[in-house]
């Protein structure tokens, strides 16, 4: 069972998730994790065949007629979630005056694919697309219920960006607060929207658009940069081009164009770094703020080419070693074809 | 030469260091990236002999009499560094409406012993001591230029902790800026203070006190806890027993306590988890709030023993896996003798 903690020190709740946790003395150098790279299809709770593996599916896509196991997209609640759904978002002061909430809240994992072993960059546009799509449908009904704030989608490629499981998949993970780096965002934007009346992601895109230094591509719906300030080397946002505040407000017209574009720079990234380790999350409005035009819903994509130091845990301040305007050009020149 | 860009989106500053880059193709997977392990002490610029392959030095002790390789303890600048003295702290704008400041810092290396090898556990309390008064020596020197907001100290041990040198050693980094993270916990224990009249983590760490459950450890003037809302697993703090703002302000009757107990929290990590990775960094007032007590000054160790993945970059929240209460107790059983 898990629960979040208040720490009183930055204003901010942290989960705690000890059913994931090897036991203390498992944090031995020498110890071998359980259940860390897995990578052989065998054991893969992933794999089609394997269904019985995991909890109940929350939801799958099948050709009509199709047996259990012929799956194209697969939804699942993780087998060990950092919150769950049966938990309440109250909240409690034990009697040392510190405060907790149990640990409220949905952890679910998207199987993208029916291969273990595909890569990002060698996946289809279609299936790009519908995993888009399938994640979209869960983000919207993950925030049908009111105990959520926020819904963080992510995935993990790569064991640099804390892969356990290789077969490639997505995870969604609703929380009963709003997070801390989405509640500074979405506060500094409101601020500039109250002033301004202005979306701050627009003016800053129109701003790089101008600038076309770190743009590395643009289509119909969407176009890909290298953020003037990003925090990290070879950074990459993918943006809609017209005002779009919610993840879920995506069109089902968008969606060829957003996979089009994302297929694009999994493409670049692969060929330019050579398959790189990186997570890729997606910003989005809280509930409640889906049609409030403050805010531009985006991708980002953080390749892990560098480790976080002393400094930056220290300061919570970013070095980054490579000029995004550099990482752009190098990656515009990648060919695709 | 170094900058620091704004990020208008989180309302930070990203620092910016291309000399300290391979350039973008080299950060392909397969490429060796220079300098980066290079554990041999016959090349190792910090080893006794080799004081030319630094620049001057800044500081050092040496016995009365004793020649240039004769050091115990030796301050540097680093070779590559992320801020320099030599820039300017004016802001910028540049033609597209993007703001950024010439990379105006300082970032100094502490040799924190002779010896290429040794580890943090097993350095002598004496040794131990002498590193942390040269430390404030340091940062009291450098709050003197008043073009530096905040000055962040930290010691990165092993290769997942980022170290890039294996000969120990801690750095000093000054900022033209308050970095966000201490901004924040400036700004929330400031309020905290205004709104009770206390120094809220005085009040914490009494909190801590009172329930035993996560103390690791006390002397004459410290405290060591691993505390309530720990952001990382087996992550320990130490704190001064009384109130005290600053890292500046540590009086010399202080420093052989406090080298005390940093050596025992040292021996229980190396013991308990065998030779942990880990990052060392002391939060302290930034320039000028000394003599404000809304603050208590403390070491932050955080071993690295998870990987941060895409829900941890996408929210700023923390997923831990070790409850600090088993984490201090299992530390705690650990034989110092």
């Amino acid at each position: 069972m898990s629960f979040l903690r208040f720490d009183q020190t930055t204003a901010d709740w942290v989960i705690f998730a000890p059913s994931r946790a090897r036991r203390p003395h498992e944090f031995r150098r020498r110890s071998n994790p359980e259940g860390e790279n897995r990578d052989d299809a065998k054991d893969c709770p992933f794999c089609p065949g394997h269904e019985g593996y995991t909890p109940s599916e929350i939801y799958a896509e099948r050709p009509s007629g199709a047996g259990q196991a012929e799956w194209i997209v697969r939804v699942i609640p993780n087998k060990f979630p950092a919150l769950r759904i049966e938990e309440d978002n109250r909240r409690y002061e034990d009697g040392s005056g510190f405060r907790y909430i149990e640990g409220c809240g949905a952890h679910e994992v998207l199987v993208e694919s029916r291969e273990h072993q595909i890569l990002p960059a060698e996946q289809r546009v279609e299936q790009i697309e519908r995993v888009l799509r399938t994640a979209q449908s869960r983000y919207r009904d993950l925030l049908r219920d009111l105990r959520f704030q926020a819904v963080v989608i992510f995935k993990n490629h790569g064991e640099a960006a804390g892969t356990s499981l290789k077969h490639p998949h997505w995870q969604l993970i609703a929380t009963p607060v709003v997070p801390r780096l989405l509640r500074l965002k979405y506060s500094v934007a409101t601020e500039y929207f109250d002033l301004t009346g202005y979306c701050l992601h627009s003016v800053l895109l129109h701003q790089e658009v101008t600038d076309k230094l770190r743009v590395l591509e643009t289509n119909e719906h969407f176009v890909a940069i290298m953020p003037y300030a990003s925090h990290h080397p070879f950074e990459t946002w993918v943006l809609p081009r017209r005002q779009q505040s919610s993840f879920g407000s995506v069109e089902s017209s968008q969606f060829r164009s957003l996979a089009e574009i994302l297929k694009s720079v999994f493409l670049r990234l692969h060929r330019g770094l050579e398959n790189p380790d990186f997570n890729l999350t997606i910003d989005t409005v809280p509930r409640g703020d889906e049609s409030k035009e403050y805010f531009l819903w985006h991708i980002r994509i953080i390749p892990r080419l560098t480790t976080a130091a002393g400094f930056e845990l220290g300061s919570g301040m970013s070095i980054n070693t490579v000029l995004p305007e550099e990482a752009a050009e190098f990656l515009r020149k990648v060919d695709l074809s």
